[in-house]
């Protein structure tokens, strides 16, 4: 099976010889400590190197006080749903919007209120509608390379949408598992600097580093810390102290951003590639985004091919991905596709897009066209 | 500052050497592996490890299909908490119960129906009258030396409690993470032995290898599987997978039961102690559980000594314990006092309790009752 389905980060890039190094420095140095119950908030070292990179990155003044270590984004996001959602809240989300933070989130009942996702980001428009007719908790958004579009945010937008967030006292959950995997374009300062006080932004070691560790990270407003631990706390009492540690060796024994470019180049190449082989083999109707980071392509087929029954077609002939309907919280979404191109060979990726372009106009031919 | 308060095993007994190696060993053979997003369920070794040993111990026929792997017993009340409660639904607890326990249910609002536990078991009337009277969507208990007393529930009270889940079709959260740290009297079978159609049945590495790696495993009635792992992996896509590895590498490469008998007689020989001291030095009014197993002994003190105020005292003198007001859904347990046995020296137990006895002295002589 030549998958595009998964949203795997590259192995080739995972550190492992560094890591295992760290490890065997944590168990030599630190072994009973870190195998002991640890706090909540995280092992403060760790919480300080991130407090540090970011502010320095962004010129702000992030405190260790108000970074929590997680589990990973996936948790922060349920996390702080929990925090804010009672069944038929309102939650503003992107259209399309990342499948993990849909299956969180809906575990608390909300109502989504959709909004439209351009190629410079969110309709502002339905924002503001949605703030004045619905009252929502918060808003949940993937500004960087957002996962399953690729899109990303511009400068513009960002500074609209904090003062729209300002104006109308809304809540942003700002997730950025992308940050570090740009590899187009000038870098675009996080919304949390422009309204740190509203905006939970949360990053993630699984594509800096690697995901089985499963750790991540929120940056809180002030004073937002206490409650988001208290929260925390009660799901798991404290993130795995294991790979805190080892992650923190590994950091700071490493060149981190020499080990970020390798992964950035290869990601480009991987989606320069993919988007050559899409022009080269696809129907010239299907439509795709040109992301400038991040690990996934947004195609947009013709009418005449569901991308739904596209699917059962290719995996009967080796290749996935996943159909766009499970990124919008409105169950549509037919026309469009999410690929990966992150963890397939050059090979594969050639192979892979040629069966879906012989797959494609086959259901052209035969005129189908079940899209409801 | 000596503490008595923390539920702390004792690092003298993590496996330290030998998880580095277990470690070195996972990086080297399976490294890529081990550092990529997995499988929601987790890891089926381990998986079948868990299932293979306790089908063994009690005679059962667990399947690895019926095993999740969580990150800790406390992931696990949190998700089917999740998965049962929404809020004023009712819960039974026992009368005290976990601390964590009842943080994590409250995250969903439940109404707490408490029943009395005896030194035998939980209060069965009680049990059935709030099933007559409140239709609860589960009961939480810790029939293995619970936390906070130490109890465990006699072979009579299990079978007696199986008959009436059975007769009021109760779920029971059985919460099973001192299994292994028997030190005293006969094995007793799960409760989810008689009645595994109904029962989820937790249990944790935490007190078996160390709680640093954030490891537990929940095993479910049939079927229940697949709604138990939608529920978690939108809390966290899957459990840590390094960990999940690196234990299964252990516990297949050592002799874990060698490694559990050392903990057994170590603690033993704490608790032991512990209760000596308790005898020589506090006054006769109080009195301690004498647990089989399990980190804790529960103090019941006499009227006139508030655990409230005692405990600003000890503090004051260097001395820390948990008043047993944490360990009751109503608030109250002003008389009680959780001990942790497990992570103090000889040298100082004595003088922890020296210096308690001291500061129950003077409350007495005082003649301080401030008990509401």
């Amino acid at each position: 099976m030549i998958s595009f389905a998964g949203g795997l980060p590259n192995p080739e890039f995972f550190p492992v010889k560094e890591l295992e190094k760290s490890s065997v420095e944590v168990f030599r140095k630190q072994g009973k400590q870190v195998l002991q119950y640890a706090g909540s908030q995280g092992y403060l070292p760790l919480r300080e190197w991130i407090a540090h990179r970011y502010s320095q990155k962004y010129n702000m003044n992030i405190s260790p006080e108000e970074v929590v270590i997680t589990g990973g984004s996936q948790q922060t996001i349920d996390i702080v749903s929990k925090m804010f959602l009672n069944p038929g809240d309102g939650v503003i989300v992107e259209k399309p919007t990342y499948l993990g933070g849909i299956q969180a989130m809906s575990g608390y009942s909300p109502e989504f209120l959709a909004v439209d996702l351009n190629s410079d980001g969110p309709n502002l428009e339905q924002i503001e509608s949605h703030c004045l007719n619905h009252f929502p908790k918060f808003m949940y958004s993937i500004p960087n390379f957002q996962n399953p579009s690729g899109l990303c945010y511009s400068k513009g937008k960002r500074e609209e949408l904090a003062v729209l967030l300002k104006q109308y006292q809304l809540v942003l959950l700002e997730d950025d598992p992308y940050n570090e995997i740009r590899f187009d374009g000038d870098d675009l300062r996080p919304i949390f600097s422009y309204v740190p006080e509203q905006v939970f932004w949360t990053g993630s070691f699984s594509k800096m580093v690697a995901p089985g560790l499963r750790m991540g990270w929120v940056v809180l407003p002030k004073g937002m810390a206490p409650h988001f631990v208290k929260a925390k706390q009660s799901t798991d009492l404290h993130s795995n102290n294991l790979s805190q540690y080892i992650l923190h060796h590994f950091l700071t024994n490493n060149n981190i951003d020499e080990h970020l470019s390798k992964i950035r180049k290869g990601y480009k190449l991987q989606c320069d590639y993919m988007k050559e082989m899409i022009t080269k083999y696809l129907p010239k109707t299907v439509q795709t985004t040109s992301p400038q980071g991040g690990m996934f392509l947004w195609l947009t087929l013709p009418d005449e091919i569901d991308s739904e029954v596209l699917i059962h077609h290719c995996i009967k002939k080796g290749v996935a991905f996943v159909p766009g309907q499970s990124f919008f919280t409105s169950g549509k979404g037919n026309q469009h596709i999410r690929m990966n191109f992150s963890n397939s060979s050059f090979e594969n990726i050639e192979k892979g897009i040629k069966i879906m372009a012989e797959e494609m106009i086959k259901l052209q031919q035969k005129g189908v066209s079940i899209l409801v």
